[in-house]
């Protein structure tokens, strides 16, 4: 009975589809310049060029690949995966560029706007990895959308209210992302879906792909964090890139001994290695303006991946029995323990070097209040858009089709017949 | 009845892949200098470099893998895309060195040549795309020795005649690859070869690897179009890449819209989705040094998107019946006509740019000159070379057993047995 | 009987990663910096950067999918790569610092330590090759520990006895890997292990992943042959990566010409092709200070190719049959006989350059001790490990379960039952 969805796809996300281009076009077209028209720096550009293509490479392809593991969903996940990227990230640059349109009538696109708007995109790729199998391409779009602009409400509010700086703002993506995604996936959890989880197998050979995916990831995961740290500081730049590859080598190991210890037959667990050697990444991602030593970086790895791979094991089953919240990629330990970890570590880390018990309180004051704004806007965000998404327009997949490939794509013989 | 190839391989392949070779070897001996025992400037080698290794990780990785959908050919489209690839390289770098060797006695080396020949390769590799699997590899290299010429002639002919800019020429090489390979799969076609094309079928895993083919040409496609630009430009650079990266965000997007609406059961077509995203990039690539503004390269990418996928709908199987024709791998749709519709929106914004009539009539006419000498030569170099292959003397393989990796492959059993 | 490991895996290889990377961190607390503290110069880190990556790719997704051909071990092979990768990378970065450490009293992290430490883990991932699938990872661990102490104990000997400059030694790390992995496998050989080889068989789908990680490790090896030249003579770092590319290019022609006349059917051999295109890049890598015209660099990877061919095809049985050595990946031919005949080509045009018989004597006497000493020293290593694998405290695996990822990998159905 796969056709059922034809009408849900072809009649809503086609339109949804187009009309968003459309109207993208003629956004862009009354709003953005290109920034070529200005006076542009060989160096800066040329330097910047390969680290933003790391970057799109995590995005599109470390993203993409990560959900592949789940056996009839490979296709959907790669493909929906660069669909709703290349969508958020158009959204991204126009919310992104508002108030420089209220102030110089245009928006000026260069490569570190098409990056911020890609890790904003990150975030929403996060937080689908949660409800991952659970709706159809139309919600996906919807949601991308959605997080998105709660992601630069959130940025937009600490700026502020706050006055935090930008690239610690943007970092709380993984934070913002999962408790965006699990508030989703909480809302979207209907008595008689745990039968759709029978399809939630993963299979050794898809999981190769999945492999892959998550080594791009891990490979790149230093330029993700270093990229937006100012180019006139290449020692921070290199700080970072050193504390999130020292950090990402440390979770790897931690990773892989917790994952064995932990095992009732004293096996690795594939989805483990593959979900928590990147703990490290995000903790660091998290903390880095505080870190100082390689071996502060190496604990924070350590931890994050200790705390991810038992979240993991215990959490995700949890959340399911007793809050009925199924977490699909385990969102949760894979970004939001290690995320909040890392905004722990920063904490801790900070009032360390600070001289006086005034700026101490002050600090933690203001990183608490950062916290606070994000956490409490991603989960009004997740039910805001958990409230639209049940709205019977967007028609709301039966839950056995979710997880299967077929039910959104046609696989023809291609073969021609007369 | 597999080894009915072998002595075709056998006696034609290896002998050609061996003679070529040493014949390489002993041209370079006399013919070529590294362009390290000169002045090399750190700064150019070191950024020309990362954009050198994506295009290379394109020509590689993503035509490879590009191909691997057909269920039993994944091997082959890997394996003979990097042969054919090495060959037409080391083969475009001495002809588009013979003018530098006629004056200076020696061709010299360097990144820009090197890059210069994948293109020549990447054009070698399109036109294999149409005759994928009716032939076998000992016609790959032919086919790719004489495209390559004739590509290089073109460029020559452009140059001379109508002193166009290299760059321009060699952006043509979507078209001149299409047409090419269009009329060689025409010249190719014989009656009873229906029934081959039962084999060209995909398959659900082994479409994942063709996901990541495209994956990589999409995420690089950037580095492809700019690579040649201007160095002393950065901001020419700068306005290559955003144009490309931002036709290639409205091409999947509308890509995916298209697919859905004209699908009869309303869902997504994967092969539409791989073939059709990356029209947005190949149209950028023809009419980049007109585009000045986000919103045309977005519409470009919108149009060269929608007739990308309407064509690989519609026209493939038209081309089938009505021609004869077979394009395997849909290079008229995927690259022919957005390379065509590239051509018309440089020769529109050219001309909207143009202060006085005279100057735009006869840009016009030289524009439209260039598109006609190009597609004149590959026609003919596509007659030529479908004749050369007729030649029995290459075995023409059956039509049965050339979508099948067995034909070509020794897929041993590694165990050994006393 | 699968759960037969399970005391093994949970018993050894958990608290030895653990305790591994607890005492890594403790080491890395007291005696490492990071060097953005000190004046870091800007271009230096950016175009240095993508290098890194370059090598990372390598080390990580290209050694760690190149086994991936082996049907029932593909997860391990990409799993343990990327484990023993980090272990051996963090442990080079500190045997590499010892002598700064005594000096200066901290080791200094930056790009560069981690790349030569990343290429120490690239000749213990060599040996890996030799004995996959007759191991389990604690093995793996300890091999890598061993191999990487070797290697350094090596580059310093020749360092300290014979002055060589630390390149050149770096470069033997084909070499000294290879042998090391030789000795090791002879060692490790016990009668009935024939069986075992049963299940070493490749398959046509997984092979893909193998071709995978083969593209990247042929499309980066420029990379890595280029990335420690001295940055201050952009001049010699072009010359390397050209020589390279070149090497490369006919490696891949050659290998697939002598495979197709090699085999009795007159097909190509999937795992040849995967094997030997990089034989060229191999030894222009240890050769490559001495190289000064592309025809040298490509008669190099001309003969490498055909050395590296012809040793797959009749030396591997051979190794096995006649002194019970069975070499998994064939390194011997992938990597030892290449690195064998670079060496050889690095002393035949050294004496060609030189003026005066005195010199060339003078060299080829220092370049013959080079090799001694490698062989020599990666041999006993080679004995040593073996002899401490032996011991039965790491409960050497039953032969017929090593090549099978269900001995390490735990693949639960991830759907929740209530």
């Amino acid at each position: 009975m796969a056709p059922q969805y034809a009408p849900s796809l072809r009649s809503r996300l086609a339109p949804l589809l187009l009309f968003l281009q459309t109207g993208f076009i003629v956004i862009y077209a009354f709003c953005t310049e290109i920034e070529s028209n200005v006076k542009v720096d060989a160096i800066t550009f040329r330097s910047f060029y390969s680290e933003f293509q790391d970057v799109n490479v995590m995005v599109i392809l470390g993203f993409g690949f990560l959900c592949t593991f789940l056996v009839r969903y490979g296709f959907s996940s790669a493909g929906f995966n660069l669909l709703v990227a290349v969508v958020a990230t158009q959204w991204a640059v126009i919310l992104n560029g508002i108030e420089s349109w209220y102030y110089r009538g245009k928006i000026r696109i260069n490569l570190r706007s098409l990056v911020v708007a890609e890790m904003c995109a990150a975030s929403a790729l996060i937080s689908i990895g949660a409800v991952l199998g659970k709706t159809n391409p139309v919600h996906l779009i919807l949601i991308a959308l959605l997080e998105v602009s709660g992601f630069i409400l959130n940025e937009w509010l600490l700026k502020t209210l706050l006055s935090a700086q930008s690239l610690n703002s943007i970092m709380l993506l993984h934070i913002f992302g999962a408790f965006f995604g699990l508030m989703l996936t909480w809302m979207l959890y209907r008595k008689g879906s745990e039968q759709q989880f029978e399809k939630e197998k993963s299979d050794r050979k898809t999981g190769l792909f999945s492999m892959l995916g998550i080594v791009f990831l891990w490979m790149f995961w230093p330029s993700f964090n270093s990229i937006l740290v100012d180019s006139h500081a290449p020692g921070k730049k290199l700080g970072a890139v050193l504390s999130t590859y020292l950090a990402l080598a440390v979770s790897a190991v931690t990773a892989a001994g917790v994952s064995v210890l932990s095992s009732p037959k004293g096996k690795l667990n594939p989805i483990h290695m593959q979900s928590c050697i990147f703990a490290g990444g995000v903790a660091v991602g998290v903390s880095m303006s505080a870190i100082h030593q390689p071996w502060e970086a190496m604990t924070i790895g350590f931890t994050a991946a200790l705390v991810s791979t038992i979240g993991f094991r215990y959490l995700k089953i949890h959340m399911l029995l007793a809050f009925e919240c199924h977490d699909t990629c385990a969102v949760l330990s894979t970004h939001g323990l290690p995320g909040l970890l890392g905004w722990l570590a920063h904490l801790f880390l900070q009032i360390k070097d600070c001289d006086d018990h005034t700026t101490a309180i002050r600090f933690a004051v203001f990183h608490i209040c950062t916290l606070l704004i994000t956490i409490t806007l991603s989960l009004s965000m997740g039910i805001l858009t958990g409230l639209l998404l049940k709205w019977n327009f967007w028609r709301m997949p039966q839950n056995k089709k979710c997880f299967d490939d077929q039910a959104f794509w046609e696989f023809p013989n291609l073969a021609v017949r007369k």
